[in-house]
């Protein structure tokens, strides 16, 4: 009988994983084109509204192959519900035998989305961080922190929020954390005030916008876009950057910011680098602390692959 | 915490179930176009070599939307396990929780195409079968023939096997079953005594072919053929039948028995008719028992959601 590890488990479990190196490289297994991820499957809902995405596949040579199940039914909250849920599936690629399911509801995909945002940070901020900006306050802006904080030392945090009550609460998650936190009035403040931001939210009006930007080297990592509409950054600022980097460089020719600038004819798919590159050592990062860089996160299913069977060998037997 | 189903209990469960209504209204469902089922998805392995086919969807207004995993590691038998495996998901088209997880190995796979053959043939057979013919021995041909027995009053059963063996086994459950069991020499000697024919192999070369029957009306059902390669019966068997039917006309344009005819330039796509619509109504199905008819059937996710809810309904709550 295969094993079933519950969301509770699930989360007593994680903070025993270093998850840093697990993710990377599943990001560099991903661009030397050791993994078989086909086409994400989706299925609409109009009444209630949802949509439900399924990811699979694997790494050759691995022991499993995972299938994730990850859904928005957007008029959840109306009956206290969250809006998303989900669940990982771990095959065995020798046998298809089912090894586990993971009931996270969506609690890994979350997971995976702030690791990485530690792992481009990791790899692309300035050596020297004087302020982290985050712009947004919801879930993944609460990971997004939770996982930065391993990798970078500066504990000065910049909030840029909609609403008192969700500022309120991230701030009070953030001071837990140990961060001297401030808040923003405007995407430009967070640009002049903070070189490491790391944007977080479902918005489909740019927030930041670099074309004015007078500072003295950034990093940004673009979280919140993953669908070809949601976009956080205008499209020149990616004109604007010195380094442009992607999680998966054919996924964001499609979705996420760098989409939005190359259907603008101001940057070329050539131009990106792809995190898994720059990890394993092919591509070159930040030359030093003034160039201004931007990482475009859309999500890729190596991450869950990889999270999947880090969780999965962590579990007592 | 949501349920699961072991195969153990789902076998305990179906003969409890009156499975012919419920795949019926799947029919007709998915013939009136209230299902939402997007394309396969599927991941191939080398080492070992393996297919997983990942098929999801629902019918409009359903409470239910359904994932099904189904995999072939094809090398498996050598270890002493089955090839195939699998799984459905249930989850809530309400609210996108998971409902259930029936660990069915593949076999509501193989229960839900036995009992398409039985729909089949209750809406095409002759009004008076003389002898029923199975060609090929395996795990479907016994599907076939158990739910052929409460919807076929003739116990007059015919053979077409390869090995002694497989011929003995089958021979043996059909006997159990209360069928007087001849074996035949030829895919001919089938079609010169049986007036009801199941086909039931993987073969990629024809074993049937109808260009010179000679007999007095006869229904076919082609259940082996899912594939664009597999082909169980010669093309220009498909030009001699008076009546064509598919579970789906547009999966049978490019798999299955029907597209190597549409291929070979014999039939049009418009000679189809939906076995949906025989259900329905809509479309007038044989007209006398002298005619001789085809139903080709290459499998349809509307049958794996009809069978999971089917199955989750019937389990104690």
């Amino acid at each position: 009988m295969s094993k079933i590890i519950t969301l509770d488990e699930i989360k007593q479990i994680l903070p025993s994983i270093d998850l840093i190196p697990i993710i990377e490289q599943g990001f560099v297994a991903y661009s030397e084109q050791r993994c078989v991820v086909p086409p994400v499957g989706e299925l609409s809902f109009e009444n209630p509204p949802a949509d439900v995405h399924i990811k699979y596949g694997y790494i050759k040579d691995d022991d499993f192959y995972i299938i994730k199940v990850a859904s928005g039914f957007y008029d959840n909250p109306k009956s206290g519900l969250p809006s998303s849920n989900g669940l990982m599936l771990l095959f065995s690629s020798k046998t298809g035998e089912l090894i586990a399911t993971l009931l996270d509801e969506g609690y890994l995909t979350d997971v995976r989305t702030g690791v990485a945002g530690a792992i481009a940070a990791k790899h692309l901020a300035p050596q020297i961080v004087n302020s982290i900006g985050i712009v947004g306050t919801g879930t993944q802006a609460h990971m997004q922190l939770r996982y930065l904080a391993p990798v970078i030392d500066c504990r000065k945090l910049q909030i840029l929020g909609r609403t008192n009550d969700t500022i309120d609460s991230f701030r009070e998650y953030a001071e837990m954390l140990g961060f001297e936190v401030s808040v923003a009035n405007s995407g430009d403040e967070v640009l002049n005030t903070c070189n490491l931001v790391v944007t977080t939210t479902p918005s489909t009006k740019p927030l930041l916008d670099l074309e004015n930007y007078t500072g003295n080297g950034i990093h940004i990592t673009a979280v919140g876009s993953d669908t070809p509409v949601k976009q956080e950054l205008t499209e020149r600022s990616l004109l604007r950057a010195d380094l442009l980097v992607a999680d998966s460089r054919s996924q964001c020719e499609s979705r996420g910011e760098i989409h939005h600038a190359i259907e603008a004819g101001l940057i070329s798919p050539n131009d990106i680098f792809e995190l898994g590159h720059l990890i394993n050592g092919n591509s070159v990062g930040r030359k030093n602390d003034q160039q201004i860089s931007i990482c475009d996160l859309t999500g890729v299913a190596v991450q869950d692959i990889q999270i999947a069977k880090a969780v999965y060998d962590a579990t007592p037997k």
